[in-house]
């Protein structure tokens, strides 16, 4: 699975090249919000470019709910492509690799490396499945914060960057460690899930535990309800673009057809398109951690029993810039621009911008020179 | 099933009461748009209100997806719910039953008694499954033609009426029969499915054939894949409401809990609410028809090969009103409103008007007096 990195003469400019991950083993207890412990846990991580002497360069990436620790560069010249968010992290790239040492850890709960459902339940020797206590978006970043500041050693991140689940775990960076975090970067992302989006994962969810193939959660490494979690997959990835996005990319046409095709074959291409990626998540992704990770989602929610956002954003002392993109649908603009809003309330130092792209909630990871821009000018200050 | 009708004494001022359907058993050979053919096609329907002399007030409604020819009154004084446009169909109602003769089928492929995949093919004495020909929004409105013309002996419409997949059979009535419709009323509808539409169908496809129990498309009454039907309905649920409906209606709303509830119960309404509209819809509907109904769907395309709507609506002699609503992301106003304007382009009489609500693509559903005013206005000239 990893190759140590060689000296490498196919390096593009501005590429990272070979990046390696790193497990951080804890062996103290690790206590959930929940109140659920476990006696240690790992955390799976790649760190790119160079801590500075005085430990105050590091910017810790955070990834969204089917991302990983893997954000940039290539684990071999053979990959087909590099980290999730290569595009923005490098050298000389927005997120600059040669001024900053960036840290991106798989969150825990994960299905990449890091503890989670998957992961061996020391007690049975057997999965934990789901004997693995219910997790938070706060149990995730406590588990970076150790990660950061015992493994690493590092006091105080410059920033902490991340869309969609990534942003959740950012804000909670500001709010449960307001003095371990200066700059906090969250886009596309929301201060609490609404009755939209928790609707579409319960759907997914729904798709998971109906399979026959879920038995509860308990299953095989490459077993379990794939069926259901490609349909969870296909839908959720719809919620990702846009319709103006789709409509650009694939509008109505058609899949070569043979002439005996059955109408139910994939007929246009958007379906063809949405079965491909049905079928690849299937490959690299866990049906248990899709669940914690989407009932994280669903229960986060910053603005609290007392309703008012700023009771949980009063605690931030980072300077912050949130940025949403106008044809996000799943955590449309107003959801980002209350978390500024609300910052601002609190007397905090905080922007809203807003990206017009036509990309939808994804937006965030693909080629946008103003996103860069942003990105760069608030990391230079 | 069906209880004849018997004096009412409790009838409501404005209802219609007591109702019933009928069938129409067409002998003759129909022959579908695919050039497959069935021996013959019954299309149940009913009607409500009186005939004149001279037929000329007759008006056809047509259903969506998973609505039915019971578009108004109850069938049994113990029926839980009336019709399903019972509140814009009746006596002094916008669609007046005391001036209006209103007729509404069952579409051809459904399943609540017209023809359909879980007919009895005469030549198997099975359900004919997938032996059922493929279907088109053309062909539900030619079965409709025959009821209209040779059953009731109806030579011109008043009106067609109808909302989403009947609005699209609305608009096909006009192309297909300029000679046998007077006015066209659709609304909540589109000229052609676009990329995000076909998604969401393509996933709901997906939940039913990928269930085990789909077998082809070959399971008894009753049975088949009813959690992969149950998913499909969920999803496509959440696409007939809106983000600000949802909020409003159910925001974060916690279902009551018992302490030893598993986090995979429902715990937010929204999430239990979506569970009842999926296993209630098993109860009532076919996933065969589910199939069906959704590919005619995506593949109705007035835009044609040329890409021109024009040339489609060139045909259409009716007077037409096309009425959007504001928060319908499934077919939003823009679609709507390109049917006017290519009718416009073409001379026709058209007018779009546009309704603000909340409630999404369902708010053609639901009490809605600007609705009513527009209807009630439309077809008294």
């Amino acid at each position: 699975m990893f190759e140590p990195p060689t000296a490498s003469t196919d390096q593009q400019p501005g590429e990272l090249g070979l990046v390696q991950w790193h497990d951080f083993v804890c062996r103290e207890e690790f206590v959930f919000d929940s109140g659920q412990k476990l006696p240690g846990i790992t955390i799976r991580y790649e760190t790119y470019g160079e801590l500075n002497a005085d430990k105050s360069n590091a910017i810790l990436i955070c990834h969204a709910l089917s991302g990983d620790h893997h954000c940039a560069g290539v684990h071999s010249f053979h990959d087909r492509k590099p980290g999730w968010w290569n595009n923005i992290i490098g050298p000389g790239k927005p997120v600059d690799t040669n001024k900053f040492f960036v840290i991106c850890s798989n969150c825990l709960g994960g299905c990449q490396g890091s503890t989670g459902p998957g992961s061996i339940n020391p007690e049975t020797n057997l999965p934990y499945g789901r004997d693995f206590p219910w997790l938070s978006i706060a149990d995730m970043v406590r588990a970076q914060h150790l990660l950061v500041t015992k493994h690493l050693g590092i006091s105080c991140l410059y920033a902490a960057i991340g869309g969609s689940m990534g942003g959740m775990q950012v804000l909670q960076w500001g709010i449960s460690y307001p003095h371990a975090v200066a700059r906090l970067l969250p886009m596309a992302t929301t201060a609490r899930q609404n009755a939209q989006a928790i609707a579409f994962n319960e759907v997914g969810r729904n798709a998971i535990t109906r399979d026959p193939d879920w038995n509860n959660g308990n299953y095989g490494r490459g077993k379990g309800p794939q069926t259901g979690l490609a349909i969870a997959r296909m839908m959720a990835h719809i919620t990702y673009l846009s319709d103006k996005g789709l409509e650009e990319k694939f509008g109505r046409g058609k899949v070569t057809a043979g002439s005996n095709r059955s109408p139910l074959d994939a007929e246009f291409e958007i379906e063809s398109y949405l079965r491909y990626q049905g079928q690849s998540f299937i490959n690299r992704f866990d049906a248990n951690t899709y669940i914690y990770f989407t009932k994280a989602l669903d229960r986060f929610d910053l603005f609290g029993p007392s309703g008012r956002l700023e009771d949980a954003l009063s605690a931030v002392s980072a300077r912050t810039l949130v940025i949403g993109f106008t044809s996000d649908w799943l955590f449309p603009p107003p959801q980002n621009r209350a978390i500024v809003q609300a910052l601002l309330r609190c007397k905090k130092h905080a922007t809203y911008a807003e990206i017009d792209m036509d990309l939808g909630h994804d937006s965030f990871l693909v080629e946008a020179p103003e996103l860069y821009t942003l990105v760069r000018n608030f990391l230079s200050v």
